[in-house]
C-alpha cells in the first residue's frame, strides 16, 4: 500500500466534514435548524433514485447519483447561495471552480481529476445526467416549501415569478414533474406563501 | 403520469427528512453538535468512491454507493446504536426489518421491494459489495476518533479491545486499510484515548 496516496485520500475524506457546516436556507421538516449541504446531497441522491422514471431523456442513474454526491462540494469554500440570489451567476463561476480544484486536488491526481470532471459535468448541464441531476437539486427545496408552509420562500421574500423562472430548468430534466409542480406553485401563491 | 404513484414517491422522499434528526455519537470535526445519520450516509458513500481500490474483492462501486445511501434508513424508526453497545445484535434485528419494511413500503411496490433488497443485502453481508460497504461504515467513526482526540471513544468509555473486536470486519472488506488502522489504534491507546 502506498501510504502517501492513502494520506491524500484520507485528507479528502476529512475535508468533506466541512460540508456538514454549510447551511442552506431550508429547515428540514419538523426541525428548527437549517439544513446543511451534506445531508441535502444525500437526500437528492436518493430522490434521483426514486424519481428517475421522470427523466426527460434516458439517463445512467449511477452517474446521476455520483454527480449529486459531489455537486455541492465547492460550497466548502464558497458557501451556499439560494437559487434566487441576484449574485448567482449562470455557468461555472471562477471562485466555484477554484474551490473545486482545491478540494478535489487533495486527492491523488488521477482520482481528483475524475471527481472534478463529475463536478464540472454537473455544472455544465451538457449531459442528460447533469440536466436530470440539476432538476432534482431544484425540485427538493420546492418540495420542502410546499410541505412546510413556504418557509424559505417567506423568510426570503420570494415571488411566484422568481420560483417559476428559477426552477424552469426542472422542466428540462423532468418535464412531467415540472407540469405537476406548476399547479402546486399556483396553489402556494393563492395561500400567500409567495409574493 | 400516475399521480397516485408520484404521491407515494414524494411521501418516501419527505420521510427521508427524518434521518436528518437521528444523531450519532460522533461530532463532526470542528463542530460541537453531534453528526446525524443523513450527512454520515453521504460521507461514507463518497468515502467508498475514494477508497474502492482497497476492496478485498472486486466490487461494483455503483451498488456499493446505493447500499450506503440506504444503509441507515431503518434508523428513522429505531434510532442509531453505537457499534459498541451491548444491545447490538448481529444479523438483521426484527425491529430494524420492520422499520425498513415500513419506510420502503411507502414507495410504489416494485420500487420499494428493490430498495428493501439493497437494505437487506447490506445487512446480510453476503456480497462483496455489502462487506466493503460495511467496512466503510465502520472505518468512518474510527477515522473521526483518530482525528478528534478520540472524542466518541472517550465519551463512551470504549476500550482498545472493543475497537479491535468490533471493527475487525473492516479487515474482511478492506484488509490493507485494517492493517494500517491497527497501528493507528495502538497509537491512540498509547495517547490515552482508549481504555
Amino acid at each position: 500500500m502506498d501510504s502517501a496516496l492513502l494520506q491524500r485520500q484520507l485528507a479528502f475524506i476529512l475535508e468533506l466534514e466541512k460540508l456538514k457546516q454549510v447551511l442552506r436556507k431550508t429547515r428540514p421538516l419538523g426541525l428548527s435548524r437549517y439544513e446543511n449541504s451534506a445531508e441535502h446531497s444525500w437526500q437528492v441522491a436518493l430522490m434521483a433514485v426514486t424519481l428517475v422514471e421522470y427523466a426527460h431523456e434516458p439517463v445512467d442513474l449511477d452517474r446521476v447519483i455520483k454527480l449529486l454526491l459531489v455537486h455541492d462540494i465547492a460550497e466548502i469554500d464558497v458557501g451556499d447561495t439560494i437559487v434566487y440570489a441576484a449574485s448567482r451567476v449562470e455557468g461555472i463561476a471562477e471562485k466555484d471552480l477554484r474551490a473545486a480544484q482545491r478540494i478535489f486536488g487533495l486527492l491523488p491526481e488521477a482520482q481528483g481529476a475524475e471527481l472534478l470532471a463529475l463536478w464540472k459535468e454537473y455544472e455544465s448541464r451538457e449531459t442528460a445526467e447533469a440536466r436530470f441531476a440539476q432538476a432534482m437539486d431544484r425540485l427538493m427545496p420546492v418540495l420542502h416549501n410546499l410541505n412546510n408552509g413556504g418557509q424559505s420562500w417567506r423568510e426570503n421574500g420570494i415571488s411566484k415569478q422568481q420560483v417559476l423562472e428559477k426552477n424552469a430548468k426542472i422542466g428540462e430534466g423532468a418535464p412531467e414533474l415540472w407540469r405537476w409542480l406548476l399547479g402546486q406553485i399556483e396553489t402556494a401563491h393563492e395561500k400567500g406563501w409567495l409574493r
